[in-house]
């Protein structure tokens, strides 16, 4: 299969791009590095991204930001961080890249635990991953030609206990190599409209 | 208790105002009816509803609108009616409410089952939903002065079922006042980061 692995050069993604890449071709896409650019923000970008790499045959997306804050000083700008970027970002991927993908072709998006498993800060994190999960769940129904999309609701990775585990005391971290294989099982395998929690 | 009814005079709220009354003061809030009038996609229309109203011990939103319309021809802009309005309208009254409700007060949210349990034409509906429940749950967590937020999510109800009845075929509706009850126990029990799923 060809596919399209956005924000493959992060943490998660790479460990994504390495399982993959196995058994398939893989086009990294990012904002500031990979095989070619894409501002996911940006619906014009991300046309301009699926018309140069052609035809594929999964998007598989590790990407998306949301602003970290105290609830209690929390601003509706603030949660639009989250809106824009994560949720309508990788939103986003699929409604343009409905135009472009393959019969029986499938997307696979990144939520995470904080949904059903909330933290301190993690208000924004929480409604933008619920969104997401309930967004695959509900436009499986709807996909044509045999697309499938599926969510990848990864818990506090190993690799980022450094930098972020004072924030998730507590929390079981899971190597990116473990989470990276529920991306397979969504793009191999046949099921449509799951959340896949890797907690 | 002293209670604000945000959509007071729609189906559902006209249910939820009933019940609540036999034991509390509730004033009702609406765009265009209701002792107050609000626009919840405007933060300074919502400040000047709490302003009027004074101190109050609860918030209950039983409003809101997404664009409901086949996945296929779903715009980014058409995703964004249901995240502005009620996504972050409902939001919006509880990050400015937090400034005017009492200590160990309660905001209650209304997100509705097709997070879970999906139907065509629903993707924006599902997506707005499962926000506004891991908000709930998420916020829930940081609440300062005992302050609770729960959110009810109702499958159609009993009233709605003929006009969008033909939407909802094989889902058991379920009538407005056994709705109504779950909006009483998130304001009147001691729970708190609960979704209260009435299908």
């Amino acid at each position: 299969m060809k596919i399209i692995a956005v924000g493959g050069t992060g943490t998660l993604g790479t460990a994504v791009v390495k399982e993959l890449s196995k058994r398939h071709s893989v086009v990294t896409a990012g904002r500031n590095s990979g095989d070619v650019r894409v501002d996911i923000t940006d619906a014009k970008s991300i046309e301009k991204m699926y018309q140069e790499v052609g035809k594929f045959d999964a998007v598989v997306s590790t990407t998306g930001n949301v602003h970290f804050g105290e609830f209690t000083k929390m601003t509706s700008e603030n949660y639009f961080v989250g809106l824009n970027n994560k949720l309508m970002g990788q939103v986003n991927l699929v409604i343009v890249g409905l135009r472009y993908i393959n019969n029986n072709g499938s997307f696979t998006l990144t939520s995470g635990m904080l949904s059903d498993d909330p933290i301190r800060n993690g208000s924004s994190a929480a409604m933008v991953n619920g969104a997401i999960d309930s967004f695959a769940i509900a436009s499986a129904i709807e996909m044509p030609r045999g697309i499938r999309i599926n969510a990848v609701s990864p818990t506090i990775l190993t690799e980022s206990v450094d930098a972020y585990g004072d924030y998730f005391i507590g929390f079981a971290p899971v190597g990116a190599a473990r989470v990276a294989v529920a991306y397979s099982k969504s793009i191999e395998g046949a099921q449509t409209g799951q959340v896949y929690r890797v907690w």
